[in-house]
């Protein structure tokens, strides 16, 4: 439960807000993450009984980005079916043991009105969807958060031996996605809009343990010193680090 | 799911009543019944998206006896510590299997002040305990329902032999509970009013077949018959129904 954040995105119900802090008090989590709220109706958000605690903790940040940057898993949550069929979805029954073993995970929930946007999914490593009917898909966001919340410590999971090797956080990952995009933008590979997204999923789909997110930041790096530089026959520079 | 009706007491707030609503929609629960509500209050809950077409088929009524007539099981739901220790308390997440073979299952939610009080809580079978944290064990109601009826669908069960007889639904028990209450009266048994709550308590810990209350009933009418005759050396009336 410490090491599970709850990142509403675009939040703007003060009801919604504080009934996801309640939640979370009653499930036992406290890591409460806000992108793009309007801070009084957070402030509003405290008339929710027993929600005060939560709210006070809460952070307010500018972006998925940054409200993750910390993760090594972040998980975005859809009552909806499938929409982005590039990621892949996971019932939530079988949450809990996913989350297993991860130094910070971030339960990412998108506005009451849209859901989370095909933008913000891209930050995430998989899709947790709530079962509701596909008539009537769209759960009202604090029950959401409830449900999931309620999912994860519905039953005490055995215990597992630690990973030998740390989960790279999202900040690396968000680090390692804008260099290799500016190297590739640089190098005229990118001609539309949505390439940064592509480049999101595609390192989220690797999974990489934190050393190896460093060594390909350094790749791109280098890459991106040599892009750099002006066109010149014949340089022997071949280290970013030699500046 | 179309065996189980969500029994709101004594339930105030319209947003309560339309998320309850909403979240019977989203997880194809469709029977909701209402206890000692205002009709304004279940009006106004409509404004809650999708919660229309289930409150447009709720139902009042003026007690849980009756909005629980039909039902074969009753269970209280509670999110705090066992309260009254005269009734089983289970693990919401043992409870699904419990339901199976019920012809009717009622689920009783209490005010959103107060709970379940405990002569609601008299009506029951069993409570059925949602594992909040003990520093904060009160859950908003929608949410609460939520995660209830989540539990109910989260996995499909395995198909289960249908019983070979027909359970005693609650309105049967409820008669037989007053007769014994009269009989007992009359008897000169009575001399708290706390009685008819511990009747009906022990007639639900009896699990009575439909067949076995019809038996017990005619035992108590017919105890009853005897009663209520004026005393009278000799007499050899025997049968209630030969009256």
């Amino acid at each position: 439960m410490e090491n599970v954040a709850v990142v509403l995105s675009a939040v703007r119900n003060p009801l919604n807000i504080g009934a996801a802090a309640r939640a979370m008090a009653n499930f036992g989590f406290a890591d409460l993450r806000l992108v793009n709220a309007y801070r009084v109706a957070t402030e509003e958000a405290r008339s929710a009984p027993n929600a005060g605690p939560v709210l006070d903790a809460s952070r307010d940040f500018a972006s998925i980005a940054e409200a993750t940057a910390d993760a090594t898993l972040i998980i975005g949550t859809t009552s909806a079916t499938k929409r982005d069929v590039r990621l892949e979805v996971k019932s939530l029954a079988d949450a809990a043991p996913l989350l297993q073993g991860q130094a910070k995970i971030a339960l990412l929930f998108g506005s009451e009105k849209f859901g989370l946007s095909n933008e913000e999914m891209t930050h995430c490593h998989w899709l947790l969807r709530i079962p509701t009917a596909t008539q009537v898909p769209s759960m009202n966001l604090g029950q959401a958060v409830a449900v999931t919340l309620y999912e994860l410590i519905r039953q005490p999971l055995p215990q597992q031996e630690p990973s030998t090797h740390k989960v790279a956080p999202a900040g690396l990952l968000d680090e390692l996605t804008s260099r290799m995009h500016e190297a590739l933008t640089i190098s005229g590979y990118v001609h539309t809009e949505s390439v940064e997204d592509k480049l999101r999923r595609l390192i989220r789909r690797m999974d990489l343990r934190e050393s190896d997110a460093i060594t390909w930041l350094g790749i791109f790096r280098q890459i991106l010193w040599k892009l750099k530089r002006e066109p010149e026959a014949g340089s022997n520079d071949r280290s970013a680090n030699s500046e």
